[in-house]
This record gives structure tokens, sequence and C-alpha cells, in this order.
């Protein structure tokens, strides 16, 4: 049995969440409060020397960390992951994309509004965030422009990892409004055999 | 014959540089001044959206941008990438580790010091970059206690994406001095088969 230790709240978890469900994968949830920092105990960094959730634990106790390294490890040999090599790497582009371009300034801002509050002084962080996260959004819309999905035309882990931020990033006050084709391809996403919503385990 | 748009300092750029000379393979390389922003001509965002180095142009002219995707893409097949299903995913998450908890920390300062210039208001982030440029190299420092190599005690991509800016941490002011087993690892990793130095094309 898989534990997937994970945080409700997290767009990074859901990212697992999600594709075990499409996957029908049964495994054990373990709630980690980041709030109180239950990822930095000593009994969690033996599983996570970094800290942070998701972290997956196989049968073996052999711990994975990294959301996208763990999506990678579920979708393998399954139609989410194109075995292709140009098509895999084509994957990854986005995948990458999304760690280094996209979750510090999509997903972080909203980490900010919900988790430390708005009367917090990293509130003052969020307008050069912003500005980054629009100049994601602005890749992926036009990226989008003439696909219906992020790679090969149908939906991969590439946009598992993409949508799990995006479609919340209204929680971290940035405005998704102007972008046409992302806001036609949430709604695509959400559209996909076995969607369950962030707030589901 | 592959292109490569690059520039000559970069360690992402390097990632790609140093495993195509490992493999053999003949490539073209593209210089790109990056602080005279040649990748946000018209032009290169053509080739790359997102308008960074490095990108490979495939012979058929398709580009993969990213650079941990790029050697992922290069190493298909090769040694430097492990086929089994959790060993490919290890890789996956150093990767992954890599552009979110260690490049912003540990290559961001270097690129400040050397193309900003210590005169730059950015100096002023350098603290606080270090401060998790040091969390970064003691999760690497711990991970290699009892390991020669990140993944399959072998040289693979993760060791590949995460030489490329530990070696010139120093170089953006961060002093590795006091992580002995990153340091050994520095120079298992450069005492490898067809090993490159960075200013090398």
């Amino acid at each position: 049995m898989l534990t997937l230790y994970d945080n409700m709240d997290s767009g990074n978890g859901y990212k697992a969440r999600l594709l075990l469900h499409k996957l029908a994968v049964p495994y054990k949830r373990v709630e980690l409060d980041i709030d109180r920092s239950e990822t930095r105990t000593a009994q969690f960094l033996v599983k996570n020397a970094n800290g942070r959730i998701p972290t997956l634990e196989l049968g073996d106790g052999t711990c994975l960390p990294e959301s996208n390294a763990i999506i990678h490890y579920l979708a393998e040999g399954s139609p989410y992951l194109p075995e292709d090599r140009l098509k895999h790497a084509q994957v990854l582009q986005w995948m990458f994309f999304e760690q280094y371009s996209h979750e510090p300034y999509v997903a972080t801002p909203r980490y900010i509004v919900r988790h430390l509050g708005r009367g917090h002084a990293r509130m003052r962080e969020l307008p050069d965030r912003h500005q980054k996260g629009h100049a994601a959004l602005a890749v992926m819309d036009g990226h989008l422009a003439k696909r219906r999905f992020f790679v090969d035309e149908r939906l991969t882990i590439a946009d598992i990892a993409l949508y799990a931020y995006t479609h919340v990033a209204h929680e971290g006050d940035l405005d998704i409004g102007r972008y046409g084709n992302v806001r036609a391809w949430l709604e695509r996403v959400a559209a996909e055999p076995r969607h369950i919503p962030i707030t589901q385990g």
C-alpha cells in the first residue's frame, strides 16, 4: 500500500491525489499541518530531508519526494505519460517550467494569503510575484492557442502539474481573466474522466 | 544536426554542453548575449516563448526548452538515465529539487554578482538567497554521506543537473567549504570520463 504524506490545501499534494484517483490506485493519506511545521519534525525529515509534502512512501518504505517526480513515477506505463522520447521530454519541459517559472509566482501568493494571512509582511511580495505569474500565464496562453492540452493533444501529467495551482490562482489574488485559452483549458481538464477537486482526498 | 542556443557563462547551458560532449553527439552552438536580451527578440521567442537559454533545436526545427528536459531527452537510452521506474523517478526528484530548491539560491547569486555587478541593488538579495542555498547544500551533503552519486551509485543526469551550479557556487559568494561530502562528490564528477569545464563549448 502506498502512503501519501500530504496537506489538503497543497496544490503540489493535489497533483498526486488527482492522479492516484484517476489511476484508481488505493493509498493511505497522512495529513501534515504545514502551518505547525509538521513537515520539519525529526520523524518526517527521515522520510524527506528537504522537509516538504507531498512525499510518497512505497510499500517497502522507500520515500519519494517532489510532486512532479511522484506523478512521473505513478504515471509510467499509463496514458498520462507518453512513451515517445520527444513527447516525454516535452511533458518534462512543462513540468520544469511549472516548478521554476510558475509555482513561485502563481502558488506562493496563494500560500501567503491563505497561510500567513493578509496582515503578514510577506504580502508586499505579491506585486512582483504576480508580474512574473502573468508572464508564465502568457506563455501558457500562447501555447494553448492551437492546442487542447500541453502535449500530444491529450491529458498528461504536464497538464496535471500546471492545473494544480493555475485553477486556484485567484486565491492568491492573481486574476487569470485575460487568458482565454488558459481558462478554456482549465475547463477541459476538469471535464476529463475521474476528475476530483483540490478539496477531495 | 542539433543546434544548442546557449550562453557560455550559463550553468543551465553547461548541463547540455557537458552531456553532449560525454555522448559525443555533434551539435552547432549559437551563443546568445543574455545581458543584451538576445533571448527576448521576436526571432528567438518563436523558438522559446519563455525567452531562455538553453534551448535545443532538433533537425526538424522542433525546439525543446528547459535545461533538465533537454538533458533528459539527450540521455534517454544512455547510461546517464536509469530505465528502472523508481530510479528514473529518483533522478527526476533531484532534478526538480535542483530547479526549485537549489537554482534560485545557488545560481541566482552568481548571476547577480557576474552579470548585474556588485554595485547593483539586487546584491541585497544575497543573504536570504545564501541562507536557502545552505539549506539545499545541507540536504545534498546528507544524501551524499553514504553515496558516491545521487542515484544508483553512478553518474546520471541528476548529478549533471546539480553539478552545473554547485561547482561554481563560490562565484556567487556562496561558500561550500563546510560540505565535505558535496566537495568530494564534485571531485568525483569532475574525474568521470569525458568531463569538460563550464568554459568549454
